[in-house]
């Protein structure tokens, strides 16, 4: 047992220290999308592992990718892979954001900038808890795998290769993930796996420059075509269209039902923190959850064609794109939907439409007991005061298939940083301060019990 | 009939000085839709008219819009109105200009500026032909009313008031249009006419702010609705399916349509211009050609919402929107335009769809014989050696409606500075010095048979 005395005093008394060092991390603007800052990122990473005593290396991905991060630290008959990620998604739209995206700003017990929650936060927490229990407890009883990743905000594009190539060094007997954090009522919640994904563009053609208008009846419209396109692959009900898409949707499990309909659900809180009266369709929350949790999904995530800033131009686009994610479910894999959507596509005439893939990722939606799980649950109770809620996967995505599923190791997201109104991937992100300390105190819990439970 | 001979000397002899001025009216940013330079410009022009001698006034608009220039010159049975306009299309994408927008360039004959072709270049050659008509063969035989809008590019917005408010101003025999110039095998191409044009916006909301797309299951996506509401207003062959929108469209006689099949097509060239090869839906040039001038449009000119730039976002977006304009023909008017795709966007539950009208304008497609008409067919032959192609109407819009059918005062467009490769709202736009002073002189002999034929 580790003396959470010693432990939470010296947290305390480098409170600033931490939080300087926090502002620090979040002010290199790590978007992997635009290739910018993932270098430096990296690279003050390093310096941060190798200071707290770990041994760090970084690897180089292909096309001047965001490097892959791992280090060691530690030792013991039980090994712990931590897995988080430094990059973050674009700031854009900035005139939403009330202060500087990657100044740290701090108001109302919040810490503000693009990244606090969506990883950064949780990441560095995490290091400077080891660094406290180094400095109070002696050496770790486990040893530490950290697995940074600078690509995950793109679709960890290059992680299931990275995985297959260092397999050697992957061993552990759990895996703690990024995630986990508060619902509307409070509650903390965790997850043992996610949906997967596919996200790809659409790209239509016209005429070799933006012409006037007026030639509208005789040269093709690539806004239209889209247009066109795109509403044969959903209904107006917001059903998926895609020909054979749902019908590999394997039907889940009356277990996995069960919990998804055993689940609190703070239905009404959601919709008002995004200033909805209904959801979807008028969905009842029973049907919502399981929709929400179980079902694909086809997102227009971005549309843009011809002239659209202020005013009017009279224009015939050359060109028009979307950009789409689908959420992916057993047994929809990211190169089924891939063909599925392309042969779609072809088989109604639209071959001149180009489909090109940016991401896929595996749904990892096969949960079980273990060890790490334990470990949460009690760490949940003893430091938080509070049963969590399990569930069974997270409605988003992420590598979890090959650094958990194709590895056999247990995972689980949990932590204290998430909250309702965090506004990952939008303006104002945000976490409280306090949550920020909470969750080293956690995770602290966490690898105690992990370790005593061997 | 004039003294040609001394009116060319003149012109000749005053080529430089008509050029620098020329290049000071160019260097005048007067971007209507940013309401740019428009005043500065309206107060050049206004100096410009008086130094001719003529009686000019200025007229300020609502909401800081570009002021209406009227100025009235000479003293004649016969009255001549002359319309053109001074402002221009925004200059981006900045990055596709070979020289400084604003700075008039000279290069392989032609000067390159934006509105050289559209619309100073012929506005500027028609004032300095008066001066030199005036220095050469004495006062007018005729009274010109010059009328010089500044809202052209915006969809002039506040002409039709404008027009009704000063009705008294507006008497005159004939109308002389800008536009006209060369088609693609150097053929003068005239108009008495034009479509009318609908500008809206369409606006989505789904939620408050952009969301995770992970909550895709559950909330409304405004991009997924505002593509399934457009695809309800056209067919996937490119055909407008608004409720009762074809049905207003009054059948054209039979005359019209045997010009129109009469009208020389260079479809080859146009379609290697933009690099297409074929017309949408591989229409044979019939068709194509009595679909281009005959049939109303729905184009989209502009769609956006989310994420558009590199790479993946995983974003629920809370907006998205559409530009769509719509050409117009007898009986479709812009109000009834309105009217029809509000209600059948409202029968089909899109309620919550915002439209927002930019610009209406109604056709103008009557077409009569008339001594305007004549004058330019003579002073075509006489000074550009050729019969022009009287093309019934253009297929692209402007406000011929207010002051030309609504004080059944004939049209024509009619000139000498555009040509195919002109690019008109695009970067590098242009015209050929040469045609500058033809167009002078050209207009010159127009006016003079305008006036023999009384």
């Amino acid at each position: 047992m580790i003396d959470a005395a010693k432990l939470y005093a010296y947290i305390e008394a480098n409170r600033e220290r931490f939080l300087d060092e926090f502002a620090e991390f979040v002010a290199i603007p790590t978007v992997a999308a635009q290739k910018r800052g993932v270098h430096e990122g990296a690279d003050w990473l390093i310096r941060r592992l190798q200071k707290l005593g770990a041994k760090a290396q970084s690897f180089d991905l292909p096309n001047g990718g965001s490097p892959m991060i791992f280090a060691e630290i530690g030792e013991g008959p039980r090994t712990l892979m931590v897995y988080n990620h430094y990059d973050v998604q674009p700031e854009t739209p900035l005139e939403l954001w009330e202060s500087p995206p990657f100044a740290l700003t701090f108001r109302d017990g919040l810490m503000i900038a693009r990244g606090v929650a969506d990883d950064k936060g949780e990441l560095l927490a995490r290091i400077q808890m080891i660094e406290a229990w180094l400095a109070t407890q002696g050496p770790l009883p486990l040893k530490i795998k950290f697995v940074f990743e600078g690509e995950e905000e793109i679709g960890s594009v290059n992680l299931t290769t990275w995985t297959h190539e260092h397999r050697h060094l992957l061993d552990a007997d759990g895996v703690l993930w990024e995630g986990g954090g508060y619902d509307e009522a409070g509650r903390i919640t965790m997850a043992e796996g996610c949906k997967g994904i596919a996200y790809f563009e659409l790209h239509c053609q016209g005429a070799s420059h933006d012409l006037h208008s007026s030639l509208a009846p005789l040269i093709v419209n690539p806004a239209w075509r889209l247009v066109q396109a795109l509403s044969t692959m959903k209904d107006a009900q917001d059903r998926i269209t895609i020909d054979g898409y749902m019908d590999v949707v394997r039907p889940m499990p009356q277990t996995a039902i069960d919990r998804i309909d055993a689940l609190p659900f703070e239905s009404a809180k959601m919709r008002q923190n995004v200033g909805l009266s209904t959801w979807i369709n008028d969905m009842d929350d029973v049907i919502a959850l399981r929709r929400f949790m179980l079902e694909p999904t086809l997102t227009i995530c971005g549309l843009n064609s011809g002239y659209t800033d202020e005013g009017t131009k009279t224009v015939l686009p050359a060109k028009a794109m979307a950009k789409i994610d689908c959420r992916l479910v057993p047994d929809l894999t990211p190169e089924l939907a891939q063909r599925l959507i392309r042969e779609h596509l072809d088989r109604r005439g639209y071959t001149d439409i180009e489909m090109v893939m940016l991401a896929g990722e595996h749904p990892a939606m096969e949960t079980q007991d273990s060890a790490i799980r334990q470990a949460a649950i009690k760490a949940c109770k003893e430091v938080l005061g509070q049963d969590p809620v399990m569930t069974p996967w997270f409605a988003g995505s992420g590598p979890v298939y090959p650094l958990s599923v194709e590895l056999g190791i247990p995972v689980v997201s949990a932590g204290a940083t998430w909250h309702p109104n965090a506004r990952a991937h939008s303006p104002n992100e945000n976490i409280y301060v306090e949550d920020y300390f909470r969750t080293m105190r956690f995770t602290a819990a966490l690898i105690d019990h992990f370790v005593q439970d061997e």
